[in-house]
């Protein structure tokens, strides 16, 4: 028997214990006050999916999963935040539900961040530190964009880290967007200069005749097609050039997330993402013909 | 009498019911097992202060707030997420805890985003939805970039914001790094080619003589001092434009953090502010001098 409760809570320090409600209607009920044990489960943010197969009533809801075993024979489910196996101590009375009270035996841990449960939705939840920094000098008034700005932030955010990958790009002595055509092609080959610039007309940058055939001279790209209908393709060197600046980059990028740690990590890609699809004007996938 | 909990849980539908506890050594123990009715305030993001005083013992942790009055003559806080007027239901043991279990009788609640207590800090929680639109056809190898790159994330991120601005921007015939020059006049007036530059240079533009000509021949600044050492100054047209500009920015950040919704426009510019902290390679303060 297993169910997803957010009700849990943690009681006494000595001896440990923690609590958690369960509905008088349950059809687990019976096996939980019957039984001398219990295990809680924090999930883990990846977590959902088990999250909720346990919230649906009926069926095996262990069917497929790995268990281990815990005290007293309870099941114990893998890859959670944390796991607290646990005697019933105590069940007390409250309304429609009956409060399980268990002494904690037993417990283990990951470093994996735990998902969080918020107004009805899954979440992760994110540090609020250290951004005092950002108040003081910035002024808030309409006359004026202060550091709270969002499109502030963004730029400084993206610019800051691709002025570490530009360091890169410039020991190979390429352009921004002669970057941008090297590794979009890495994904993709044979693509026109009109679809490198569907592709990439949003950022600002334009990709020319020129830079395709300067691309060409340094020997990292070449053309096949008649002219005005050229498809690009990378060289044997180009494609050297660029996994080696990719590598560069996912180094830096591991380096900047492990400042954030790896919780924020995890909350600024799911917020970045958000972000864009909410406000996607109908862009091309990077990834997409 | 006033304590920070974290203890807090829902219990009971029908009747409705929470509950929490609390140290038996707590210095007001006494005074919540004898009170007949309490409240408790679910703190919005803000708070933190307020559970930091409420967190310290001794002294009168409600000097100089606003109170208002509740159920049974309880002091109510303001400013927070939610609050619950209690009718103290059940006291039961729980270790070195006694669990407190009230009957609601009365709630309100704010739009205010609540306060996060997570891995003993404080904290946001930001909604996991919806991205599973980039999983798709995204490669996650050495050999390439997916959509789950931070790099791409923040770049895509800022230039879908960016691009929206852009058209703006050309209403004016303005570029990207015209507009950088005008908005940071805006804040602080007099400033170097130089100046500039040294505030810019991460983002790969770059502010010359030119380009600061030409914002002189369009009548939107103007420049002191003896050749090579000017300084530049708004002009009243140069300022109107600037503040025309800012004003649609600022509609389109309102139009882009509404459709994100406001706990996870909270939560962004929070993670944006702390990736930029952490990863700050000691840039010039956009406001300072």
């Amino acid at each position: 028997m297993g169910v997803t409760a957010n009700s849990f809570n943690s009681v006494s320090l000595d001896p440990p214990m923690v609590l958690w409600s369960l509905a008088r209607s349950s059809r687990s009920l019976a096996a939980f006050t019957h039984s001398q044990h219990f295990s809680v489960h924090i999930l883990a943010q990846d977590q959902d999916a088990l999250s909720n197969q346990f919230a649906r009533s009926g069926a095996d809801k262990f069917a497929g999963l790995t268990l281990e075993c815990g005290a007293g024979g309870v099941p114990l489910l893998t890859g959670c935040a944390a796991r607290l196996q646990c005697r019933t101590a105590f069940q007390y009375e409250g309304g429609d539900h009956i409060i399980f009270v268990g002494e904690v035996v037993a417990m283990d841990r990951s470093d994996a961040p735990p998902l969080v449960f918020q107004a009805g939705r899954y979440a992760v939840a994110t540090a609020k530190t250290a951004v005092q920094a950002f108040s003081a000098e910035a002024q808030d008034d309409d006359a004026s964009f202060s550091e709270n700005f969002t499109g502030y932030l963004l730029a400084r955010a993206h610019f800051q880290f691709y002025s570490q990958l530009r360091t890169h790009l410039q020991q190979h002595a390429l352009s921004d967007t002669e970057y941008f055509v090297l590794s979009v092609l890495l994904v993709r080959e044979g693509r026109s200069i009109g679809n490198f610039n569907e592709r990439f007309s949003y950022t600002g940058h334009q990709v020319t005749m020129q830079l395709i055939a300067r691309l060409e001279v340094k020997g990292l790209l070449r053309t096949v097609g008649p002219a005005g209908q050229q498809l690009c393709h990378l060289t044997e060197q180009g494609r050297a050039v660029t996994l080696r600046i990719i590598a560069a980059a996912k180094a830096l990028e591991a380096d900047m997330l492990a400042r954030l740690g790896e919780w924020d990590a995890v909350a600024l890609k799911n917020l970045l993402k958000q972000f864009i699809l909410h406000t996607d004007p109908g862009l091309a996938h990077p990834w997409s013909e």
